[in-house]
């Protein structure tokens, strides 16, 4: 059973639906029907008048993002841990044209403002360094950890201060905002967020995220590159069709319920297995080689972290019933 | 009625159909069974073998390809009417870091070996100048002409002469191949054609094309080059299945052969209104800003093309008598 | 003799003698008494607060100024046989990170206000397409023509009345003001001029050509470019040398008239053989290949230009006495 | 007196009367007699075949190295310290398109094999990650520590088991070759290094380094790329005069010797102040505020560097007799 990676889980069934009846438009690019509801529909779910723009991959919702908050010889805070440092294959210094990223510590792929501080402290403010421009946080984290809104509004504060930009990798925003219990708004905007990767492939969609600057003037050439990227999609309905299907009823935040509640199950029975606190839809274990195979054995599929360690993912397909075996198994271990 | 392109025309049923089914499987990016197909199904295509990667759109195959047989201090050679020139938004550049396009003439949107020859020929060979890597031709042309197998190696025998590349922009290279009623094999790499950027999307795909390389050395650093331009999607197998349903039966020429087949049914009353022959699915007619509103007054929609010019495309679905009231309009003008 | 190019003429003594003078200054990069000077003095040749920054080659100064005022995602408006565009093997679109040149028409290298417009009308304002971000200008042109005041005005309306920057290469401006008898101003900044390439080293000069910005905010990141290019020497002192020694006493404008008055002299004698008006330092003239054969073979040294025509380059440091012979060469053939 | 760098230090005499004498030449860009010399020259000096263009300052060198040995998508391993990743603006970013630097850990910004293999094991191989593709180490280092042939090889043996290209940043070759005491070959290819940046400028020189590629081939593109950053001067044959005049009688090797005698007499009373072993011409001593002020107020000119240390910097003028008022002060605080 699948729980190497929420990434290759099942397009939900009324994503697929709203597809199919996308079918029948038969309006180019993104000037269609349904790609026109997408900044009234995302600025009411954040309570205020946002830009908001599909694109077809996480990664290019990052660099896109990226690309209009740091120039060519700026530089981007990450953590060392981050997706968009270690799994895009240089997308962030493609799409930036040669930024780079500086590389912040915290437990569980969370930065702090002290550790972002140690970060900007370090660089001299001359012109041969590169200077910073930009923050990037993500959330939830690649270690399934959850900035909740006075964390996310630390490090706005600590970025507004230095005149950075803030930006939010939320390829999985869906679990951190199902976690915090908290609105949209609060957990980015109001904590000082300012660009958002918003992702909804992990979560029931196909192949649409959403870019979404609070601030509309942000957004500036962000058309254009997505064009030069390649990613403005003659049939762009087909994309806006799957982020409004997940939005209507709020399918995106029972969808992400759905995955973080089997993760807790999963760590339910871990014991001090565990290495970092479930939050999301992740779970980090430590497994010797043997315990490894003893799981796979019985049909669990998942990753090999560092040396004696696991990652299980849920997804929001996997009822209780499916992953229960799971969690009897580890329990069992 | 949709004239104005067949970049809006619908997805054909049996493509969602194998999308949904594809909903089935549950590997990342391009590791599902589906995708692992496609080298194999277009070597048989192709009657040779080839690399076959899946890419979602028609501006990320031709720039993917062009980065890889163009360097950034390098030149390609193209019409000045084509779509890697005015229609990409400098993608070409974006992904070749800065490569030059260097425009050739030719009627119909055709170049032939005099008019690249032309162009060759007056750029002295030293470090001063950009010198030319490679030549895109584009098969069906931005207006609708086809280059048959024999003008296809005429080029390509001056590309090998010259030692450069040879890129052909077939986003819709079905209709080529349905109006030349060639082999796929005998308009490509038998014509000296080494990268092609195979459409699916207005032939009744949704979301994906084919990057082909026929000498699969030539690949390089593509799926790197994929994944940097944030298009590796992790739900890869969805662009595998489009396809996949689209090479099965020859789906994609019959597609092709209808649209084609439009065409010529609106050409046919039209007369000295022709601008360029007819050979793919493309119309483009002598008509005054009257005769145009007058068409546009009876449901019909098209784009305005230079002064006194309107363009109209025929798409997969159209039937004849879905066309035969414009044409009949047409030709009563 | 060397009438080749203006490229390879000696070095002036004052100038030497002003980089010798520089090496018991100890300050590194542009930090130095003689840099620091440089802001002041271009403010008082071009009588406004301008931004002077050194840079060591005229490929230099002109991509630096492109990037200043062009987006990767944007265009450049110049002449088809400008310099930008044939002779610095792609510098613009390495600079800019592929802007794409548009290339206008126009006699001897030089654009019109018609010829601009040409080429902005036929592009549609849509994200499909490259935008205009600026024009570039060449003064004196490629072909020894000068743009009068009156002339680089009329472009600059039509730069201003579009939205695009206006920038002048000037790798020969001295020429260019020598000629049109004005003052540095009235060419420039009064005519709509926002970014200067100001040429030295084809003049007298080594190493040091000026980027001069008009309003000095558009700067911009100029300084972190121009870093970033490996473009900011540690011992720039002897860069700034070069130049004041060049504004001092005018010699920039000495030099320039003694090259001008070379050509105009060469030209006396051509008759209808001239190709383009003698208005700077370059003669463009027809003659057979047994001709140019001929004038070689008495110790002349020039290049061929197209077929059938050469072309002949002044230097500040030849004197009528040394220029007298080839003139009378000419005149005999 | 100047002790913050050597990068301001004097104009050897001997390189102005080359550059004076050059100025009888008057061919352009490289064509010229003395920059046709380079080859060979360094040839000779390096006992194998190599190409070695001149560039115009360190970061240039660098920078056109790393691009021809690392594609945009590849890394490059060098120190956390390393000049290109602290002091270069992001120069090789923008020279290789988006490379990325990962950075490794080692004492005196030494890395040993060691602290190489532990960030190349950390990056799994697959298309996500970025690939290093090169390494890149300094030599003498920031820190003014020398690897000697032994710990160059060990690092090139590493780089040739694992398929990487070595490169060496020479700013300070000279001192690195003068401490080690082993001719130029030993430390460089015969120890595994592909490409050089050979530093004239810091020793001596002007404005001229050296690039050097023990492999003809891996030279590659770099000739274009060298135009195309605006880097092929017109008047290249100053360059290449001073790196000539430097090579005559080992100008290059004595100036070396005497900079680094200077540090080791300034090293000589600071006792248990050294951070690092003195191996080149840099110093770098714990030293409170106080003692900082004490040692200013005395014309003493020099950086602080992390909070209580301050670096000294000799260059090649200073005598003992110059330097030794220093030692005495250091000595006596």
């Amino acid at each position: 059973m699948r729980f190497f990676s929420d990434n290759a889980a099942p397009v939900h069934p009324r994503v697929l639906e709203a597809m199919a009846a996308a079918n029948a438009l038969d309006t180019a690019y993104d000037g269609d029907a349904l790609s026109r509801q997408l900044d009234g529909r995302f600025s009411d779910l954040f309570e205020r008048d946002v830009r908001a723009l599909w694109v077809p991959s996480g990664t290019a919702a990052n660099c896109l993002g990226l690309a209009a908050i740091c120039p060519p010889y700026g530089g981007v805070v990450c953590h060392r841990d981050a997706h968009i440092q270690n799994d895009e294959c240089g997308a962030p210094e493609f799409y930036t044209h040669g930024a780079k990223l500086m590389l912040a510590d915290g437990d569980g792929a969370k930065m702090t403002p002290d550790t972002v501080r140690t970060v900007l402290d370090a660089i001299a403010n001359d012109v041969h360094r590169v200077q910073p421009h930009a923050i990037s946080i993500t959330n939830a984290t690649e270690y399934g950890r959850v900035y909740r809104p006075d964390e996310v509004a630390a490090i706005g504060e600590l970025a507004r201060s230095r005149g950075l930009r803030l930006h939010m990798d939320g390829a999985r925003f869906a679990n951190a905002v199902a976690h915090a219990g908290c609105s949209p708004a609060d957990i980015t905007w109001r904590a000082g967020v300012e660009v958002l990767s918003f992702g909804f492939i992990k979560n029931g969609g196909m192949s649409a995220e959403m870019l979404v600057f609070f601030d509309p003037d942000l957004v500036g050439a962000t058309p254009q590159r997505r064009k030069r990227a390649g990613l403005l999609f003659s049939k762009g309905r087909f994309l806006a069709a799957q982020v409004l299907a997940m939005l209507d009823g709020d399918l995106w935040l029972d969808n992400a319920r759905a995955a973080n509640a089997g993760a807790t199950l999963l760590a339910g029975g871990a014991g001090d297995r565990l290495i970092h606190p479930v939050e999301a839809n992740e779970v980090f274990l430590r497994a010797t080689p043997d315990e490894a195979a003893a799981l796979r054995a019985r049909g669990f599929d998942f990753y090999d972290w560092a040396a004696g360690e696991i990652r299980l993912v849920t997804s929001w397909d996997q009822t209780p019933d499916a992953i229960r075996p799971l969690a009897d198994a580890i329990a069992a271990l």
